[in-house]
């Protein structure tokens, strides 16, 4: 590969230097570069303080091709960005006509007068152009000067990722972009990170690709990105040797979800689905129903945390008090038991322990019943109580998957 | 206030820049030294380049009391962190014979050998000391050199924390802490985040004290500081004070939660209770169950995302044919009848429109049956789906908190 182009990014404001707020737009930003070719080399986080941030940006404008700044675009006197900009690149900031009118419009709009003190956020300076700001008052900078490019955003992220799709994406591509670039993520579940990390590790120094793992609650994900003119071979070729690596595992790609995917067979089928749990508390179901499609295959489920409400809803009090609650006869109990009392194709099942307190925490059963009959797994794990919860209710997501597959109603 | 000392934080990581990890570290150091009265200045994220970390470190040192570090302590060859301080110390690393006698331990315990790179581990220069990790294979670094300290800590943030809290905080405290210093955070709901900030105002600049406003998903927090000598009177007259202007707001203090205090109020009156919920699809049982006391007084939810489902436990059709699915008669009807079903003292309901296709998205329904009768509250979101589900469900239980208060069962 040739020089690549380098990009810095500044986190600007006090809150985030107190903990105030996560700063997610580091990340954001930090995951979009690598899709335009262009490679993050720093992120500085400092506060509104207009010395700091003149000495950073000229700095900055010293080592990277591109500045990417967030935050400080504010209407009150400890939104500095804008004055540390013209600042550093000596230039005058004066009031931009046709956006006051824009900003004045959008007050005016919801019904209130624009304060004073907004004004300051229509200022820019003159190798500056604005950025079109449709979820707030502070309009972006796209800035050229000196061979440089400096993108300034605002702070709150569903302002500065709708701005990033809309406004920087395509100005980035056509200002840096020389080569076709294309990505691809392959998702994987039931396999520990190292293992992805060490199956792929050939695929770390192959040019024109970049590789990266990601843990996610759904499992590990692979993204590839390849450049050059063979971009669609390399990505091709090396998502089919990735995706054979890791084979057993690999659930799906690119935007695919859990509960999409197997909502999808669920409803070409003309299945329909319910959930009972204990130890996971709502969490399965509310996997499940945070898709709206859900309402087409979905029947609703039943929270039964302790053995009176599993019995009151029909699980044998002989099966619990002969297996105890949490083992794969009562899984079994509780998925056939769920799917009678909602009339449902496919019951599902989670009973797991939780506390720490019990012989065995992080013991989970999950249980499947469907009209072929009934089917349980049992899982292990080591990591606490929150994350077993979480992990417990996914793979019971995962079961379904597999016994979908295994009845042959994959698409 | 006199010279405050001052601290920078590097991330280091290569993972880091490519946004494969969102850096919690950061965040949760930025939360932790205000109360040990040090100043964080600036957060620089880089990746595992010895040049650039032996610059920053080098610089950093020249504006900073302070340095804390965070990842790059790994076994591989990657990770260079322990090689960027020697290299800017101008000191040698050498094996810890006491530190490698641990860490063969602690592989031998696990039934491994441990694998030849790992000593690099355990490699020390003559100004460090080190930090104990019980939960992972690289110690950390206590530096102190030419009154400055350097604070090296690994990346994953449970092996971080813990260190964090039992070998740097009384470290710092210690080395930096002259003055009292006190901390309390005010929590509050059902109140936006701007009315906070506007009606705290007044405090932001008291001299010896703090005010950081958090948004989190139970509501917007207040943390107060106070230093000094009269920090303890500083405090308590602050709290009461803030208090009193967000007073129908407030619902907690420091380690309050809302599941744990209504938990609490429920256990002590022996009552039990039971839940039903549509679109926020289990995330209210997820709540309440989040905590292992739950099971002293929670009996078990129903998931009833559709009518069919609503009517099969014993929502009334009409009703539901009469007012629509979402509607203050079928969370009343809702409640009622899993308060019966379960058997218990107490039923909640929530009933809710996501869906951007409906009429009126974001109208939510709250229904409490209990031994006095019932209740029924409205509220209306503007925040899109998912943000609608978490608040809502978090609204049911702000609910059952203020029946519980209106029904005098309040410790």
């Amino acid at each position: 590969m040739s020089t690549p182009i380098t990009a810095e990014l500044l986190s600007i404001g006090t809150e985030l230097l107190r903990g105030e707020i996560v700063d997610t737009n580091a990340s954001y930003i930090a995951t979009q570069l690598p899709l335009l070719g262009i490679e993050l080399q720093r992120m500085t986080t400092v506060g509104d303080n207009l010395d700091q941030l003149c000495k950073i940006l000229r700095q900055a404008l010293e080592r990277a091709d591109v500045i990417i700044t967030s935050g400080g675009l504010g209407p009150t006197e400890d939104d500095l960005t804008r004055e540390a900009i013209a600042a550093t690149l000596d230039e005058t900031l004066t009031i931009d006509h046709e956006l006051e009118k824009n900003l004045r419009l959008m007050f005016s709009r919801s019904g209130r007068e624009m304060p004073p003190h907004n004004i300051k956020q229509v200022m820019i300076i003159p190798s500056a152009k604005s950025l079109l700001n449709p979820r707030g008052t502070a309009p972006g900078w796209w800035v050229e000067k000196n061979g440089k490019v400096i993108v300034t955003l605002p702070g709150p992220p569903r302002e500065m990722t709708l701005m990033w799709q809309n406004e920087v994406t395509p100005r980035l591509k056509t200002r840096f972009l020389t080569k076709p670039i294309l990505a691809r993520t392959i998702k994987s579940f039931f396999v520990a990170e190292a293992t992805v990390a060490q199956l792929v590790e050939p695929f770390f120094n192959v040019e024109n690709l970049t590789v990266g793992i990601y843990a996610k609650p759904d499992g590990i994900q692979v993204r590839l990105i390849a450049y050059g003119n063979s971009a669609k071979e390399l990505l091709d070729d090396s998502e089919r040797k990735i995706t054979d690596l890791l084979s057993p595992y690999v659930w799906g790609k690119d935007n695919d979800t859990l509960p999409g995917l197997v909502g999808l067979w669920l409803v070409k089928n003309k299945l329909t689905l319910a959930t009972i749990e204990d130890m996971t508390g709502g969490l399965l179901s509310d996997t499940i129903t945070s898709t709206s499609e859900s309402r087409n295959y979905y029947r609703g489920g039943l929270i039964a945390t302790n053995n009176h409400a599993k019995i009151s809803c029909g699980v044998p009090e002989e099966t619990i008090s002969k297996h105890s609650a949490v083992s794969a006869e009562v899984a079994e109990a509780m998925a056939v038991t769920v799917r009678n009392n909602l009339t449902t194709d496919i019951g599902v099942s989670v009973t797991a322990i939780a506390g720490a307190d019990s012989k065995q925490p992080g013991l989970v059963f999950i249980g499947i019943a469907d009209n072929n009959g009934t089917k349980t797994w049992q899982q292990q794990y080591q990591i606490g109580r929150a994350d077993t919860r979480e992990r417990a209710a996914i793979a019971a997501l995962f079961r379904l998957r597999e016994r979908l597959i295994e009845l042959n109603l994959v698409e």
